[in-house]
């Protein structure tokens, strides 16, 4: 009886909290449909201040829509095109793309595949129209399995499917719409006539718009994309020896790597063959649009594939300083000035490559100075002047540096402690963890336990950290890769100079080595390749 | 006189030249037109047998477009439908997608963006129905262009560009369509019935052919490519110290990056990045395909992810073996033994991962076993029973390891002789060189000069290898990166865990473990991609 009383006064007692529970989701829901549309209105913004160029294309979409719409509107205009003046309005929803390059590969493609479907399409007809209506239908299904298997048979070859699949999409349209009509329209002439002539105008205005009112270029993004990887690698690379360096109470904030700066710096160049590799099909297409002698695209994209090479150092040197073992900061003390030297230099170099990309001209002379020559040097001096370091086996010294390693993380563990409130230390470093995660493993169902992987001690990191490790295998990895930046540095500075001897740079003038680092905001370029429809 | 006469002679023996020239460039061009039926007859071939869905796709689109066409070619069908069937053609040509999730993405794009049309295109057209004549062509052109902007705006939003970008097409296109005609068919309603209804015809063919004939599906393809990534880079990883260990003969052939097996390895695994976004989305849009709980494509992406990180470590230990400063061999041999245990204890563990997710079973627990543990342990004592090597100042025993290194490199160089019939011994290796190359680019005219590139000794190879560093610190950086993938191996594991977590994978039997590489041959789906068109 009074367990029942308990019961029931708990159920009102939960009644009034599931009451409480939901006034207050109303509450937050209604402020959230508040806050709503002002959240709507500044993504809507954001998305056009971040590359002001989409409302301009927008703006041109919206003009050469009821621009082709006219055709239909207007009486007189009408009465010269008829019906099928909307085939018009349909080619301009679907050819016009965001720059002149894609525009004129798209435009380009639809008119020589509706024009080459038309003349197939006329010869299958005049082989049809000999025969009876039965034998017709079957012939004109024949036609359409053969063309329609072949064609998209033939969207798989590489080359094929790199420059003219769009239009063999449109050839394949077109063929169908003909052949099939072709049963029951006598005048089949004047559908394919009307069709190329509407397609025509379509395109037409695409092509007006896309070059003579505001033309974006695929090559200038091209262009100042380069530039901008080009800038992005050199402050990465500063930033990861300065962070290498840095004191460790710095670090902590930095522990998600999306929120990197340096992993920033990089993510670009890493990301950017097949965006790379879109621009330069388009700005191939693009006709001349500068003083400048022509438009080196494909070496773009090799300078791309060396910089990504680049890269893939800086991601290298990045993990240095997150690897398990870590060589103890009083030690990389001792070779802080030269290698944050020879890191300057380098950025330095990469900066100078940039600007020279960005004003088109050659490149300094002076690019790769004695001061790099000069950093390398030192920094070979301090490694060779601390040879002890390189030792592991001197049993006492190791254990000193191990003892101040311990301090350094006992610190850094504290200030962790403080800013999360997480303790760390629970994380065993011996290899007894091994055994006794794998003992519990062995038991437990894995099914049954979704907290498996939290619990689970990293295991190889435990295997890793158990070994004493001479500390200085870090360093001298860290040493060896930003040495290996230099050797790649080369690369990158032969192709920037092939591509300023191949799009004639200008001659370089003492006093442009002058880097002034205006900062512009950076565009994000990917956001603005739409992907590409509209066969019709 | 005489110097006219051997002119003429000269002349008659030029054109003779000249006559054998064409003779043989005819004769060049011949045999080239005589096999080039038969190259391109295997080229045909190998699109097909590289992947032999593509003839499955091709003819699958064959008999959809030959069934959508009798809708027009039959009688009864055609009094049903009418004119507007070949908008049910027209559909197929451009919705059928090489795979389902491709497929049932831009289907129901298509189907939406028709609906929504339709529907703000009548609401404009019974504003607009109640107005004069002129002022229904203003208003039609203005809605026109205000749609036509706003949906190109639209389509910059990353998440509308990513899941939905097909369907603003199609609304665009569709909403054009049935506003501008309004202006001139009275019937407005049933433009928009049909096209509704033929597109929904097409659409449903293309469905039913894609869903139940020989379905192809994105989720395998990422299953399988994920997959195939873990093993390329277990090879790569254990072709890479082999190399690094194996005799310099072997090495000659491998001077050109695109050739070598380890960089076709991990290539593919760096170069995945869109490719696996498109497939996980269209992988997202198909229905469970078979008796697995559900299809974690998002876990898959992820992994990818991982897998790109991991594999950057490899790049960079790959970078070791084409560094400029290289460790004596004599040197490397001393570590040969526990490098080579690491290196095939992590590709043990990277195969016994991709069989786990190839077999849909949880990964044996013994996979990081302490065989790897075991080799890493050996490696340190290696490591610390060799002090002296990471000693560079002792000038003796610097001196005599630069000996060593000298007459490997010479026996290196004879054997590029001996191979290449190419002299290396032209590079100067001291830094006077440096300042050579810059007193001859500061005289020259960079125009004038297109060797330039070929002249130029590298400059900052130049500036490393006057530098006499320890010849251990490329070895340190070798073992620091290797015994760094040990720690990045873990964050696979964990990936692959949670997937086999999320994918409710068989549990593991003792007797799976047995690695059965089977050696399918790799296909590259990459190729199968095809951009997607299509309007209407």
């Amino acid at each position: 009886m009074s367990s029942t009383r308990v019961h029931a006064s708990m159920d009102t007692a939960m009644a009034a909290l599931d009451k409480e529970k939901w006034k207050k989701n109303i509450h937050v829901l209604s402020e959230k449909l508040r806050k709503f549309p002002g959240l709507v209105w500044q993504k809507i913004g954001k998305v056009g201040r971040d590359d002001p160029r989409r409302i301009v294309h927008a703006l041109k979409v919206g003009l050469s829509l009821t621009l082709v719409s006219l055709l239909y509107l207007l009486e007189p205009l009408f009465e010269g095109i008829g019906q099928n003046a909307i085939w018009a309005v349909m080619t301009v929803v679907v050819v016009l793309e965001f720059t002149a390059g894609a525009t004129l590969c798209k435009g380009l493609n639809r008119g020589l595949g509706t024009l080459l479907a038309g003349s197939l399409a006329f010869f299958i007809e005049f082989i049809a129209n000999k025969s009876g209506h039965v034998f017709r239908a079957v012939f004109i299904g024949a036609a359409v399995f053969l063309i329609g298997g072949a064609a998209t048979y033939m969207r798989f070859f590489p080359h094929i499917k790199k420059n003219y699949d769009y239009g063999v999409v449109i050839f394949l349209l077109t063929f169908n719409l003909i052949t099939v009509s072709s049963y029951r329209v006598t005048n089949v002439l004047r559908i394919a006539h009307q069709r190329l002539y509407t397609i025509a105008i379509g395109c037409g205005i695409c092509l007006l718009m896309s070059l003579f009112v505001f033309p974006i270029w695929s090559g200038e993004d091209l262009h100042n994309t380069t530039v901008s990887k080009l800038e992005g690698l050199a402050k990465c690379i500063e930033a990861c020896v300065n962070e290498y360096f840095s004191n460790p109470e710095q670090e902590v904030a930095q522990d998600k790597l999306c929120d990197d700066p340096i992993y920033q710096g990089y993510k670009d160049v890493l990301d950017s063959k097949s965006r790379d590799e879109t621009l330069a099909l388009h700005a191939s297409w693009e006709p001349r649009h500068s003083r400048h002698c022509r438009y080196p695209w494909q070496q773009y994209v090799k300078l791309g594939n060396v910089l990504r090479h680049f890269s893939y150092t800086i991601v290298a040197l990045h993990g240095c300083l997150r690897t398990e073992i870590q060589t103890p900061r009083s030690v990389r003390v001792l070779f802080k000035d030269p290698c944050m030297r020879v890191a300057s230099e380098v950025s330095k170099a990469l900066m100078e490559l940039a600007s020279s990309i960005k004003n088109r001209r050659h490149c300094s002379p002076e690019i790769l100075s004695d001061h790099l020559h000069e950093a390398l040097h030192d920094l070979n001096i301090a490694i060779k002047s601390q040879p002890r370091l390189f030792l592991g086996s001197k049993k006492n010294q190791a254990s000193n540096m191990l003892a101040l390693q311990a301090a350094t993380q006992a610190n850094h563990q504290k200030h962790e402690k403080d800013h999360h409130g997480v303790s760390l230390s629970s994380v065993k470093t011996d290899s007894s963890a091994l055994l006794e995660w794998k003992n519990k493993r062995g038991n437990e169902q894995p099914k049954e336990n979704p907290e498996r992987k939290t619990l689970r001690p990293q295991l190889s990191k435990i295997a890793i950290t158990s070994l004493e490790f001479s500390e200085a295998l870090p360093f001298a990895a860290f040493a060896s890769l930003l040495v290996e930046t230099v050797a790649r540095l080369d690369n990158v500075i032969e192709e920037v100079e092939e591509l300023g001897r191949i799009a004639c740079f200008k001659e370089f003038k003492p006093g442009d080595e002058v880097v002034v680092d205006c900062e512009t905001p950076k565009i994000d370029v990917t956001q603005n390749y739409l992907p590409s429809y509209g066969a019709d």
